[in-house]
């Protein structure tokens, strides 16, 4: 078929295609304009604070304008953190030289930060969710919403537990999430960057201009350096957002031993396969096109095998032949590399399910990892040695397609 | 639903999946040995005829032995490059210091090369091309076959040509494409990397043994070092192969003004898409599987845009305000960007079909090179403002999903 032909065949469907309108950022209002805080005040708990009370400010019809953030109290030269943040509007010790909005402001209250607010922002170290979860049960509006900017999942003998449902379990509020190609520091600094949001609009939904909806969230988070897109699959970013960290390791593998950047490419390629398969597996209600299309999909996976600890971690196992505990130890100050633990996590996950045959990057990794299989295995154990066209459909499915 | 319900719910299609069998790869047989010649001797040219006289050497029972191999004829020091090749079982000049099978043959006369090959596999610089097939114009098997390591397509007035639709077209012969993450220097090497085959079984296809399908396809190019999968999608790799470029421009750009990582991932991110609405527009046949599943999507656009030329012109474009063309000159030594081509004639395509505004990423970059567009107001120049739930189908197709 020619091009022109082609063209043709799909100009009707394109003539209905949205145009950019430059009032649509502002048509959302709300009755009652909603209270915003954040419980979390690192690099990136802090960074969406900012990002979050910069909206609160522009838009009074949709938003109270005061953010209250939530920081665990810690004395700097002997005054407390919180205070020096409300002063001087910096984070002097987690986000250093980032001037802030003085609407934001810093709370060591966890009550008093969250008990009035119609949207909680959850942005802690993983390891601390649970406890400050416990504290605020029952202490907060039932009809709250949440997003949590937690990555990932945990997963447990009985399964895969996504932590927004962690705390809609515990809290009995509805949770999203957000997650995307995002490198704290370089959203701090304005440079321009991408993120995915996605919740899901609840049963009790109580109705336009009255309750949080996509159209909210976007007022809430969407910045010109720092673009939004809302979906509603909270597991498919979910999962992105812990699987990628396995996939790194393995990148750092393969860089470690000197392959180069077609071997990394493909350890991504394969990877996004397995993400997309352990997606559509375990969460049959996740969509693929969040794994290939969203910044909390493929842009966060590009990014994480670029660098940061993971692929570190990885490539100073394959210098040097240590393990990855004890690389840790030696390059991260304390710090941990998730992907060790995921990779773990996910291995046991798929042993007790028997499923680990149809995740050879994953278990390659694992087995590299935890079993001593030395790294130049790897690519014979992701090798697809058949071919046989009566049995695409199977294979597609295989390849999570 | 808790993950071992979706388990379950999965197990049984699952349990059908194909499992790897060793054998698998030793099955396929030809009544009559296949002759493959290549044409062409460039880094990459030199590189695929040693994967391909590697499996003719091993598998006797579906290829004949020697492989021809084209070579344009020069002399090094005095000595023609054919002859050298011959005597030394290395290039010298192309792929210095790679060891070459012995079975490799080299060629300076183009018909000798061809005329009596059943599978040709075309791998010169783009602007030979038609001189080349020129010259070989009845001078083939009729009954030969083709595959094309070239990269792209060619945009005129008339619309999108594939360069392997060109072959079949001037020869009369089936044409396919090999392409993937792979740059030469680390294939030759043999570190490990992937690449994709697309091929499509022509209607006038001979029968198992006594043609080539994906099997032999598979046979032929696949390595242990050099993992191959074999699709039908000729058009898919091809313009993904093609629009990469542009994407790498604009990494390049976002790089070389300091933006980071974050930036360049949403790069990738949103070129994917519209590679990915390009090919559903012009060539409707082609399958969104193959762009973000296969190394000649994803994993080639991630290779492209961890470094190679298009990224170093874009990224000196940005830090010294120099116009494309001359920093071309400045950096290349002779060598073009071709990226800088291609993003032109896309916009000129797309501008004759009326489709500029939906593909913002393209444009932006088309702009930016040409148009004297700061660099700076790319974000907005791809921002998405709206947002609405109504819309979502529109808006997916709008996304090219």
């Amino acid at each position: 078929m020619a091009a022109t032909d082609r063209l043709n065949q799909t100009s009707d469907i394109l003539s209905q295609s949205m145009k950019k309108t430059d009032s649509s950022m502002s048509v959302v209002t709300a009755e009652n304009p909603y209270k915003v805080s954040v419980v979390g005040s690192g690099n990136w708990g802090t960074t969406i604070a900012k990002v979050v009370a910069e909206n609160t400010k522009e838009k009074p019809e949709l938003f109270q304008e005061r953010v209250d953030m939530w920081v665990f109290e810690e004395q700097i030269d002997g005054t407390p953190l919180a205070q020096i943040i409300n002063t001087k509007h910096q984070n002097v010790k987690y986000l250093p030289n980032i001037d802030l909005p003085d609407n934001l402001v810093a709370n060591p209250d966890l009550i008093a930060t969250t008990k009035d607010a119609d949207v909680i922002v959850f942005n802690v170290p993983h390891q601390f969710l649970g406890r400050i979860v416990a504290q605020m049960k029952g202490q907060i509006k039932p009809t709250a919403r949440a997003v949590s900017c937690l990555k990932g999942f945990e997963v447990g003998p009985k399964g895969v537990q996504l932590l927004s449902d962690y705390v809609t379990q515990e809290l009995g509020i509805e949770c999203g999430a957000l997650s995307g190609a995002n490198l704290a520091p370089e959203v701090a600094k304005e440079h321009w960057s991408e993120t995915t949001v996605a919740y899901h609009i609840p049963d009790d939904f109580k109705g336009d201009g009255k309750d949080i909806d996509h159209r909210v969230l976007k007022q809430l988070f969407h910045r010109p350096y720092f673009h939004v897109n809302v979906i509603d699959d909270v597991a498919g970013i979910s999962i992105a957002g812990a699987l990628k960290n396995v996939v790194a390791l393995g990148c750092g593998f393969v860089t470690g031993l000197g392959w180069g950047n077609n071997a990394a490419a493909a350890i991504q390629r394969v990877g996004l396969g397995e993400i997309i398969k352990f997606g559509r597996m375990f969460f049959p209600e996740s969509k693929v096109e969040t794994y290939y299309q969203e910044s909390a999909g493929v842009a966060d996976l590009i990014t994480t095998c670029s660098g940061g600890r993971n692929v570190r971690v990885a490539t100073e196992m394959a210098k040097t032949g240590k393990s990855g505990e004890q690389v840790e130890k030696d390059i991260l100050n304390g710090q941990s590399a998730q992907g060790l633990v995921t990779c773990k996590e996910v291995h046991q996950w798929l042993e007790s399910s028997g499923n680990t045959e149809d995740f050879p990057l994953f278990e390659a990794v694992y087995q590299i990892t935890y079993e001593n299989v030395p790294m130049k295995e790897l690519p014979s154990m992701i090798e697809e040695l058949d071919i046989d066209s009566t049995s695409k459909c199977v294979l597609s499915y295989k390849m999570g397609l």
